[in-house]
């Protein structure tokens, strides 16, 4: 049998996470396991572990913590109890004195005991609350990864780590926009609301058909783009700030949590 | 001129800290400089700055941190660039191997260059809200500090950081408790929504009339005890977690921000 978005949307996040650790599912995770919160995530040696939790701090809508493990364990209690960071994701990347090295499906080989990995809420948590309240959600619709964008917006630095924000876009039709913001506001510990709506040359972007990661979505006439903080944001401060490694999920292939969306709801 | 809280009511954060710097305001800082949130402090050595940083995010509800200070450095640059921490809170608490020490008027003596202080949102901040809506902050009614309680409910563990969550109370009359939930849930970042209504023996309060730090207020027929995550929390990590050297603030006697509690809505 075929393995769809569709037949693992109404899936446990514990399912889609044994299918991805056996390999049976290494795409990008959006639609999956509907209803479950699903993560960035950024793996540091402990020497970096404190400047990169401040840098978390510093800027909470991009980088809004869910959990980090322990030093060397690679469990995620809080989120998901049993789960495993080194295999659980369907692809990650390897990062040397800021360069990626590679996308592996799992990161068994290169883990070590000074690791901690730190769980970064995620923008497909509101999802399904644009959905709900009649907003599309152009890359679930056509099927892509969502597109993200490295801005000109700076972070705040801390200690070692700095960098800009990187965002993803949604297209929201005009008379909808405003419900955009209030849906996703609910949310604050999964990017919340918009950062930017509009004029993407405002945030420093060049060309809205080319993002940085993820794939370009179709904007149709009547349509704005909205902007949210996206925790792909940590990847970029990792390329500027050149830590001697780093692991992190590659972008859209996310940690699904046993948490769910509405555990983050502030309403 | 004698100073009283009405006339600092609508005083700017900048001119009530002035006073507190001159040692011309002592008292606790509720209902000063009206607008202004108003922090939480502990300050600790480097050494164990992971440790605390781990146990706020793991406890976001009693921890939200709205500034980390640079090591070293006394200024709190994100919530009010160009102040001290060292000097500008009316009465600090002096902590050794988790004992209390001693509660000066400042700390200009005991500062270190390996300090690093956290500040952390205060329930003050939505006391305004629910003012707005209707419902009673009995002890600003009264004059006298919030009543706070060491509750049985336990923080998840960080490092060598471990200990009880502390809650402020406030009575609200039974037809505005909804209210009183939805009007603070707004501010996430500044304690949110209550941690628990009514019956103070389910969180291990004995004697609502004794609370363990601030002033006992009068709660009328008709009233039920609402309880907010606090930020004297990490006061009870440190006397269960015992590091060698810690300041905080005194209870009640805050650190004011030139960040306005509207900063902290998510509406």
């Amino acid at each position: 049998m075929t393995i769809t978005v569709e037949s693992l949307a109404r899936a446990s996040a514990r399912d889609v996470r044994a299918l991805i650790r056996e390999g049976k599912w290494t795409a990008h995770t959006s639609g999956l396991a509907l209803g479950h919160a699903q993560a960035n995530m950024i793996i540091l040696p402990q020497d970096w572990a404190y400047d990169f939790l401040l840098y978390a701090a510093r800027n909470p809508k991009a980088c809004p913590i869910l959990d980090v493990t322990d030093v060397g364990s690679p469990e995620p209690k809080v989120i998901a109890p049993g789960a495993d960071v080194r295999t659980d994701l369907p692809r990650y990347r390897i990062w040397r004195d800021g360069e990626l090295m590679g996308e592996p499906a799992d990161i068994i080989s290169e883990w070590r005991d000074d690791l901690v990995a730190f769980m970064i809420g995620c923008s497909f948590s509101f999802e399904s609350a644009l959905i709900d309240a009649g907003a599309p959600v152009r890359h679930i619709e056509e099927g892509v990864n969502v597109p993200m964008y490295l801005t000109n917006v700076q972070c705040l630095p801390a200690g070692r780590f700095s960098g800009n924000m990187v965002m993803s876009m949604r297209p929201i039709p005009h008379g909808q926009v405003v419900t955009a913001v209030t849906c996703t506001a609910r949310f604050p510990s999964v990017h919340g609301a918009p950062m930017h709506i509009g004029d993407p040359a405002e945030i420093g972007i060049r060309d809205i058909n080319r993002p940085d990661f993820g794939d370009a979505v179709t904007i149709n006439p009547g349509e704005t783009p909205v902007f949210w903080a996206c925790g792909v944001t940590p990847q970029a401060a990792v390329m500027q700030s050149r830590p001697p490694f780093a692991i992190t999920h590659a972008p859209g292939h996310m940690f699904i949590a046993d948490k769910r969306d509405s555990d983050y709801a502030v309403f």
